[in-house]
């Protein structure tokens, strides 16, 4: 069931591992080196993986071949196959003990040719276009759009409120990402639900079409696409952002009085896709069979290039894996890369992942995904319980020479949080926060946007934690 | 002597401002408010204005006022006087009480059209160009060209051992930025002395011209500019600097055998020019004779736009005094924006400024500079005695809120420095480094290499710092 390359080594199964001393060769140990104290100066370590990184790092040279070879990932498509081959390739250049595709099954969503949202009343601005991207799962639109009356709505309360007014009506969520708040992701946790809740609330009202203005901390044309969901027993309406810009000149409109649109999307569902996530371990010396996950997905929207959602995190996690080979830090623990498919719409891979490795869950020590950008690191975000975040951050502690040390409780990351139930500790790598939500879900998520230096601080930031966590004597207390 | 542009208020020299009660209404009060307690909430405070410059911030208007009306900005240039007249407009339009041009005497150095580093040897790429920029104040070369062997030389120590080779050859100054300091600034720091003292180094060995590595810590095929010093006394020979790519080519060339090369340039003189700091003061409410100066430096190289180097300074500037005033937070004391001018080739403004206000800078509690890009903050380094460290590591304290509150010892401005020796207790603004010296001096930098929400944040830091110290009831401790 597993699609398994072995690179290094001949096929060993992982609970089998457990048995095997390290003697016997077929689990690497450290080689010829004199064996090194067991206290071995954790700051020394996280400073040569720093050093590497910011010498000789190639987490710049894995996502430019990336998005050479895979500019547009979403599930599905030819694209994502070629970004799986993809990775199964670079994992096994960079020497990944294992290299394996482990199979999900995917929705397969097309966007189509037409997008377009075109203001058609009040006479003074009939036929202008408003910048827009259909939302990703969206319905298409009868072919020539649906016509209809603007409402402008800002609040689940107000749709409420006002749902007499709804019906035949095309609803604009209005509701700005709150640039006050100091953290993005919480700018754009408070403004998301508009995109993947807008439509059913809408239809429920009998609303004919959705807009929402998109889901973005910069005021520019750029629209940004996005899941959004259906429900069954709810009829499916169409559904579309405009730019910030493009919903600042409506709601200027809409102030002044009624307004219409005409929405136009030719999307296209293709039904359920076979694809897979990409899994690489690096075997630990001693205690292999335990496992700490580095994860980012591989999937990405069909605009741009992905560049920072994701394939920062999967240069990141792949850069992890040959820092520690480079410099012969191999851990007493096996690091495991999932690069998990179709993150952004439908979390099949990893499901997948949670349910085909069940069985081992008890033995995943710990995971991290990099799922918020390759900007310089900040620190990371963790569900740890109070025994675990404590060692955290003593592990994490020596990233402070790069400011990037702290660990604080908040969200991890969207694949790894199906580990959670098992009781896996898990983590969030946590960069400046600034930049990302200007570029995400855009045309405008490309390689120029990536600083080499920030993204070879981030991949020797997860190093560090990882290799620490990996080859600590006793396992990160589990999560109750 | 100063050119005075008063906008709000009747002409009032600043000696004389002591001696007028706050009564009299010539000094700008706290209008109809209610007073404040004395113990107002710091952090309060910089909440107010974080927030304040995250929703409404102009920051960024201002920057992109500046490159569209003024992208190059080199002393002496039409460019410069441009960004002069555009300075005191906008001062004026943001409700500065006084602005006024302060004359400086600067160099005028032109480009020119032609600056070509060109391989001559060996014949497997002869005629291949390598990327270069001219460095800033460079002679230029004999029509046609000089054409010579390539000596590359990686230290001052390496060239007086092979100083009896140099003679008649092009120096080439190879050696990198090193990319493993966590600091950029300290690596820029040391490899600059390259780009500033290797010509008239190599000109008293005899070259005949000199090439460096651009100092930069990208490598792309982007070379950087930036000013180089002569001698009297020494012959001036060209000098120009090739992107780190065509470096690192040269490298591999120059291991393999003789090279030689023809180094073009038609940079031009034009002796002295008339030229301008822009100076605008925010009156304090209750000690307008004490001065703290916001500083940043408006000249720039001629080529890219000088968004990071130093327009986002300029912006932090006047964004301070704008949002000082938008909130109603006017400070006990005066804030002066200095915009410095010829900062890049030749602290000609700094000096001015400096030598003009030597009988006030004794009530010049506080001075600090932007220089260092528009990235997120960080915090600041100082060269405050400990007295004066520890009021401003609690004066910025409440900056931690958005990671930005550190406060260290280290280097401040190039501008402000002049007034070092007066005891004023200086500071420089300190953003995340990683990118800045990616665009530094060069095509690249850019309007778009700056965020928005970057720049507001940085904005906001300088300001809490600003205000913090402006209203103090104490002046900060002096330097000794
Ligand atoms: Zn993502
Ligand atoms: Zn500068």
């Amino acid at each position: 069931m597993l699609h398994s390359t072995r690179t290094r080594r001949a096929a060993v199964l992982v609970p089998i591992l457990a048995l095997i001393p390290v003697a016997t060769g077929l689990v690497p140990d450290r080689g010829a080196q004199p064996p090194e104290p067991a206290n071995r100066d954790a700051s020394e370590v996280a400073a040569r993986i720093v050093t590497a990184s910011l010498l000789d790092g190639q987490a710049y040279d894995h996502l430019a071949s990336l998005v050479a070879a895979a500019p547009h990932r979403l599930s599905g498509s030819p694209g994502a196959a070629a970004a799986v081959e993809w990775a199964r390739k670079r994992m096994t250049k960079i020497g990944f003990d294992e290299v394996r595709l482990e199979p999900c099954t995917v929705p397969h969503w097309e966007r189509g040719e037409v997008q377009s949202v075109r203001l058609t009343a009040p006479a003074s601005v009939t036929g202008v276009e408003l910048r827009c991207l259909a939302l990703g799962g969206s319905v298409p639109s009868p072919e020539g759009g649906i016509e209809a009356e603007v409402i402008a709505i800002s609040s689940w309360d107000e749709l409420a409120q006002r749902s007499a007014d709804v019906a035949g009506k095309i609803v604009y969520f209005n509701r700005p990402f709150d640039l006050a708040l100091r953290s993005t992701f919480e700018g754009y946790g408070g403004a998301v639900d508009q995109r993947s809740r807008g439509a059913v609330e809408a239809a429920k009202a009998g609303a004919v079409g959705v807009v929402i203005r998109s889901v973005a901390s910069a005021i520019d044309d750029f629209p940004h696409t996005g899941g959004t969901n259906y429900q069954d027993g709810v009829t499916r309406i169409p559904a579309a952002a405009i730019s910030t810009l493009a919903a600042e000149r409506l709601d200027a409109l809409v102030a002044r009085g009624p307004v219409r649109l005409n929405l136009e999307l030719d999307c296209r569902w293709h039904g359920d896709a076979p694809s897979f996530n990409v899994v690489g371990d690096l075997l630990g010396t001693e205690s292999p069979e335990e496992i700490v996950v580095v994860g980012a997905h591989l999937d990405g929207w069909d605009v741009g290039h992905g560049a920072h959602d994701d394939g920062s995190g999967c240069a990141h996690a792949l850069e992890v894996v040959r820092l520690l080979l480079d410099l012969d830090l191999r851990p007493r623990r096996t690091v495991r890369v999932v690069l998990f498919m179709n993150e952004e719409n439908g979390l099949a891979g990893a499901r997948a992942y949670a349910r085909d490795h069940a069985d081992e869950l008890d033995r995943h020590v710990f995971a991290i995904e990099s799922d918020r950008g390759g900007f310089t690191p900040r620190g990371f975000s963790t569900n740890a319980g109070d025994e675990a975040l404590a060692v955290l951050r003593e592990l994490a502690a020596p990233l402070d020479e790069i400011d990037a040390g702290s660990v604080d409780p908040g969200g991890t990351g969207a694949d790894i949080s199906q580990m959670a139930a098992s009781g896996v500790p898990l983590a969030g790598f946590l960069p400046d926060g600034a930049r990302y939500f200007a570029y995400h879900h855009t045309e405008n998520d490309t390689l120029d946007k990536v600083s080499e230096r920030e993204l070879r601080l981030g991949a020797a930031a997860i190093a560090v934690l990882v290799h620490a966590v990996a080859d600590r004597e006793q396992p990160l207390p589990r999560n109750r």
